[in-house]
């Protein structure tokens, strides 16, 4: 499947008429999220990467074009004009890991307007699932209070190119490794894991599965220890370890059942056995919330493996995201209908120090102390830079986290911060709505 | 990225482990769910055929086994034995479309273990995530009454893969089309689509957006009127329409406000306007409850769109799933871990008139006037049959839901079936469970 058959059909339509009516001027889109769902005080910017990709390789091909025609029931000959439609425009973008608040525009596309249009599907998606799920990391790591936390969410994301985008955004997040091997090996990050409970259950006895795992991997292990009863199993483990003289870098894994008690109860067994260097791994169900809660309650877990509900981001699987176009052939539009409308104008957002920002028009001076967040990262459909190390998201991300208020990075009930309006913006927002009533009205 | 690298770290040290120690005679695992969410009486089953093809295609490559142990920080001669592993395997499954329940297997698959294993995460993710998404396309139909409804989520899924799937699963779930070009072609899925805002914008008033459209795309067109206000908007596609003689098979769409009270003003607009054969199709948020309501006021609403909430499947993005090995060399195998203890052997589920199921042994005879659901599709890593065509999967899933009760197939507060277990399966858990914990006493 190709990228440009990625999109919406009604992108194919509108580019097609754009050509037709000769309407090839430069336009600009502009991606925002109009508001952040409950329990979100940020969000962190994300599948930029994929995007700058997608942009640079973008290419309508005659099959494209057959297939256009295809869907469309019209003859191939009337999708001609889309022929080898390239992306020769600039893109002005936050970068990932960066701490974004509602209405700031991630990402501004100015191209001519048919493949400034073309484009709009995948972008949509590539940003609004990767900001979503960023965020949703983000905030375990927040949790966890300097824990480690691993990202063991491939089994259940939405399709196996979701999960490669959760371990990769998991990393931006500062999550310490990723299960997904696919992924660690791609994007440098370390690859963690060791057994399922099918392993323990294809052996006459856990002792047995636990003594053939340390034979066939010499080193530190790490046992899952509540298939059958996990007071037993963490006991049994503590005898395997003894009797191999292993400790340091090993660990047990709790999977099921109250996690803060088994935790309390499974160092008691260990520390009892002389394995205080013995680690407590904890997974299962495991969010934000729950690693809040256990750390909180001072669980003695050293490693929290989250999964589902974050690698889904479960409680905010998507964002109220838009890309809309703020402005053709120089001049600004926005859109009036009730609860969406828009804000007209190329936009650069200032960030001034505790993440007071202000959202203003790309051609003002950014204000005192202030610095913008949209940089210049593809001219003429190039990047402008190579594509920077997840180290460099993640240390952008760490920065924004230290200037984000104490009641934005909070777990329960956060508040975010809400960007101001600069006046010049304000005044023309202003202008065009102006216009656009007065054009109803005499319409 | 190759398919044995889309997999979690343990299923590799697992399988690795279970060659070491010459432990490949045939496993079982059983892929479940263990219970439905909140606002399910039923599942769909859906995600068989991708599983299908990936283990007719499944080879651990020389690259694969070079990338294991460069994860694994071990020579690549330790991950060898893994090196052009192929599944030989036989899979038993529940058709795609077809209604499954709370415990009931959708799949089981039997293999040489370290196969068995090794094919766990790939299977778990394309399963839990598209029966998940099916589940709720198939609400949306059920809710809409007879109105077709449209997919138009490719913007906001988790990537542009589970955008293609949600597509491919509206169709099962018996939507009439499809927004997503790529997904329309490739699964011959009508492809429906428009217009949006920004097209309405790019012109310098709304009528002559709307009469470019028509001058470019020939034919009925559909009108998106809420950009500027919604009934200024039809009353410009009234005027529009008329002046060009167009009327059948045109619409207006209406994508904000309260869309119920918009569509009963339109639908007055455009009666007045003599264009009573102009169709009004609604879209922006909507899920089953959003169109259960807008269908149950009577709104003259005639297509309904769902996107995000729905092709993300927003208020269950993700099932409650299991893959479990439940047999190993003839013996059958359980977990006792707290609330999610799994029953041992491989298994039927046997289906009577209004879905009353009994999950029995593979073995067992069906009871009187019962099917078995689960079928065998792959044998020695062959498919046993051709892949079916969407249609089918369709005709199933509207064979069952005539079956499943009223209060299953509710939007509001649905209570699912609940299938029973055989007396033969009862008595096999209770002996395993009894032979385990025998040895943990004695161990």
């Amino acid at each position: 499947m190709s990228d440009a058959m990625t999109t919406d059909l009604y992108e194919v339509t509108m580019a097609l008429s754009y050509l037709r009516e000769g309407m090839t001027r430069p336009a600009t889109f502009s991606l925002f999220v109009r508001d952040l769902p409950p329990d979100r005080g940020f969000l962190v910017a994300a599948g930029l990467e994929p995007v700058l990709d997608y942009l640079h390789r973008y290419r309508v091909t005659q099959q494209d074009v057959e297939v256009f025609a295809s869907v469309l029931g019209r003859p191939a000959g009337e999708l001609a004009p889309l022929l080898g439609l390239e992306f020769t425009g600039e893109v002005r973008a936050v970068p990932e890991g960066r701490v974004v608040l509602a209405g700031e525009p991630l990402l501004e596309v100015t191209a001519p307007l048919p493949q400034a249009q073309l484009v709009e599907s995948y972008i949509l998606n590539r940003v609004s699932h990767q900001t979503a799920v960023a965020s949703k990391y983000a905030r375990c790591v927040l949790a966890a209070d300097g824990h480690p936390v691993v990202d063991f969410a491939l089994r259940r994301t939405h399709g196996p190119g979701a999960a490669y985008d959760a371990a990769r955004l998991s990393a931006i997040a500062g999550l310490a490794g990723t299960s997904n091997v696919a992924a660690a090996h791609a994007e440098g990050i370390p690859a963690v894991g060791t057994m399922a409970h099918s392993y323990v259950e294809a052996f006459e006895t856990e002792e047995a599965a636990f003594r053939a795992f340390a034979r066939s991997h010499p080193g530190p292990v790490t046992y899952l220890v509540d298939t059958y009863d996990t007071r037993s199993g963490v006991a049994t483990a503590a005898r395997v370890l003894r009797s191999l003289g292993l400790g340091p870098g090993c660990a047990v894994r709790l999977d099921s059942g109250d996690l803060g008690v088994l935790a309390f109860q499974a160092r008691s067994i260990l520390d009892a056995a002389g394995l205080s260097e013995v680690r407590i791994v904890a997974s299962g169900s495991l969010d934000e919330f729950a690693v809040q809660r256990l750390v909180r309650a001072k669980a003695p877990i050293d490693v929290y493996a989250v999964g589902t509900r974050v690698g889904t981001s479960a409680d905010a699987p998507y964002l109220d995201s838009a890309y809309k176009l703020v402005e053709y052939d120089g001049r600004p539009v926005m859109k009036l209908s009730s609860a969406k409308a828009t804000a007209p104008g190329r936009k650069q957002v200032f960030r001034r120090p505790g993440c007071t920002d202000v959202i203003g028009l790309a051609v003002e001076r950014p204000p005192a102390g202030s610095v913008p967040l949209l940089k210049t990262v593809m001219t003429d459909g190039r990047r402008t830079a190579e594509r920077a190390p997840l180290g460099t998201a993640r240390q952008r991300l760490l920065a924004d986290l230290a200037e984000l208020p104490p009641e934005s990075r909070r777990i329960e009930a956060p508040t975010a911060p809400r960007a101001g309006l600069s006046a010049r913006l304000t005044a023309l927002a202003e202008r065009v709505r102006g216009q656009i009533r007065q054009r109803l009205v005499s319409g």
